[in-house]
């Protein structure tokens, strides 16, 4: 169904769509190249929210190299938008190009508008196949479509530790357990993050700033602090700079003070409370998709770790682990408890293990059979 | 110095040594490739304790082939013997068959006899080259170099454990916390070491066999039992099959009726105290070092696994970590307590990182550098 050649655009295009990593956001990353008598004659991927889409920066590219779409081969990794957003539709751009063929890599993961651009093409009768390099695609764009599916983010646990899977000394010490190459990687986690969330406790203990610095990136992710009893002092570095999106349990007047000191500071405040009179996690992760995050970077620390395992909110661990060993009596990466029997264990499977300077980093994920814990 | 046909003819030569991995112990894995014309011309690796080591098999190889080996290149793993020892020196061999080049990869690491057979050579006009692919080499017997050059075994740790490294369920419960490719690549590494030493703790616990079952060896390692007070159960598995070396505080009266029995099951029993009436660890390393135990491969509990590095008796960890997080109150890996401080930690290095079957195996070594815990 596919041809060799129709596989190098295809990963081409992939290849494109991942310089948007830090920017689309919320939109998805998505790549485009034009292919006509077997020469590219047009590259692009989708900008910043707001500007153009990958496809109409293909056509541009085109045109600028003067270079006619007309019958050309469009190769997308991502089904091209058939409604009227803050930009026009790309399935109508490509139909006014007259491109004669249209190869997506995935559909839109949107079951509300899945298919309707490809329809389009079809109906202008334009050749278009779907599928190719999919996983790849469905990858790159994996809060997205968590989005969009599940109404939730995709939410990365990062966790930096020993090889015993002890995060830091009895005292408190964890800077730092990892080297610094694993630590500019976590940087890059963060930087292709929607939002950046921790937890108060993490403030108390360490007060940081969950801003991206060893990488460059255009774009700051949203942070987000999970803080029931609003303890946030409103000097803390987290309130610095762009907004930051606080969880509470309630706000009432006995907190009303201390909530209007940190909107102050350009914090908002949302409050969600479970049965608990803790922040409802489940209800904050569709809070958090509303506001259009489609990757959620956690860090924080054993408690919050331990809540949002439990209540089913982590999709994927991205473990960083150093060479040693920091003993029995140093903190544990989450506060979950043993299950009764090995059978009853949560099931993980190591999607990704690489070597990162002098550590490991593991990328394990639920496994989909899983119940939450 | 070395030419790229050099590089062949050692790599294969190691490959050759390989072969014996499971077999040569307590002599080292070597492998001799006969090379003459460009044609390889005899081939061999060392075989069991008092029959041929590679120089000879690869002579008697070339010529049960018809071969010629005078002029020839003989490619060695290792610096060819020049003692009596079962057998006649190898340096001899290679002598008498007048070969004209000898590529050794790595001098004898016996000090007392390095340099000799490589010198016998020399002094009989042959050609004498050493160095080329030495590393690989002495990772091959890197046990046999261990008891050379520090009267010690190299002593490799296996540990089973989730992603938060925890060996076992707070019930005990740990079979099977990895899965089967991990448990018979474990079932390997026995196979290869000379001995394979537990606890009693572990005894207790799992009455485990200590055998190599899940890949094919025609030798058993030897078991090795730390027992300080002499607890085990003479119909304990361990004791089953060829003797089990057990290793106590003391031998006296009071256990003597138990250690008589346990001679009657085939156990040869050492008494060997530290200063606190438990068995001297780094004094049973000198004693396998003694009975030509080069590889010593650990699988023991939480306890024997902390004593043993405390007390610089580990020189590399074999770890296997399954996609599972056990929770905060299950079994920690070493009962080793944290450092004061991050900057005193033990320090290892990943020398390999592998992913096997569902789970990952790393092998993490102590830096030289590292004083004994």
């Amino acid at each position: 169904m596919f041809s060799q050649t129709d596989f190098v655009h295809m990963q081409r295009a992939l290849t494109l769509a991942a310089r948007g990593l830090y920017t689309t956001d919320p939109n998805p990353r998505v790549g485009c190249v034009l292919v006509k008598d077997g020469e590219v004659i047009g590259e692009g991927f989708t900008q910043p929210a707001g500007q153009d889409h990958a496809e109409i920066r293909a056509l541009k590219d085109a045109r600028s190299r003067g270079n006619d779409p007309r019958g050309a081969t469009a190769y997308v990794t991502l089904e091209p938008c058939s409604h009227f957003g803050r930009t026009p539709p790309c399935a109508n751009a490509l139909i006014e190009a007259k491109v004669a063929r249209v190869i997506a890599a995935m559909e839109d993961p949107n079951p509300q508008v899945s298919g309707r651009g490809l329809g389009m093409l079809r109906n202008a009768g334009i050749d278009v196949r779907c599928g190719l390099l999919a996983n790849e695609a469905g990858e790159l764009n994996i809060g997205f479509v968590s989005r969009m599916t599940r109404g939730r983010p995709w939410v990365r646990m990062k966790i930096a530790a020993s090889l015993d899977g002890r995060t830091g000394l009895p005292s408190g010490e964890s800077q730092w357990i990892t080297g610094e190459a694993a630590r500019a990687d976590g940087h890059a986690w963060r930087a292709r993050a929607s939002a950046v969330l921790t937890g108060i406790g993490t403030v108390k203990e360490d007060n940081p700033r969950m801003t991206v610095r060893a990488v460059e990136t255009p774009r700051q992710p949203r942070r987000v602090l999970i803080d029931s009893k609003l303890e946030v002092p409103p000097d803390a570095h987290i309130l610095a700079g762009p907004p930051t999106l606080i969880f509470c349990a309630s706000l009432d007047e006995r907190n009303a003070e201390r909530a209007e000191a940190l909107r102050a500071r350009g914090a908002e405040i949302v409050a969600l409370a479970n049965e608990h009179g803790k922040v409802d996690l489940p209800g904050m992760l569709k809070e958090l998709a509303e506001r259009g995050v489609n990757e959620l970077h956690v860090e924080a620390g054993y408690k919050l770790n331990g809540s949002l395992l439990r209540e089913g909110c982590v999709d994927e661990l991205l473990v960083y682990l150093a060479p040693t060993l920091l003993g029995a009596n140093s903190l544990s990466m989450v506060n979950v408890l043993a299950p009764d029997s090995l059978e009853q264990r949560m099931r993980f499977e190591f999607h990704q293990v690489e070597r990162i300077g002098t550590d490991v980093r593991i990328l394990a994920r639920l496994t989909p059979a899983q119940p939450s814990h």
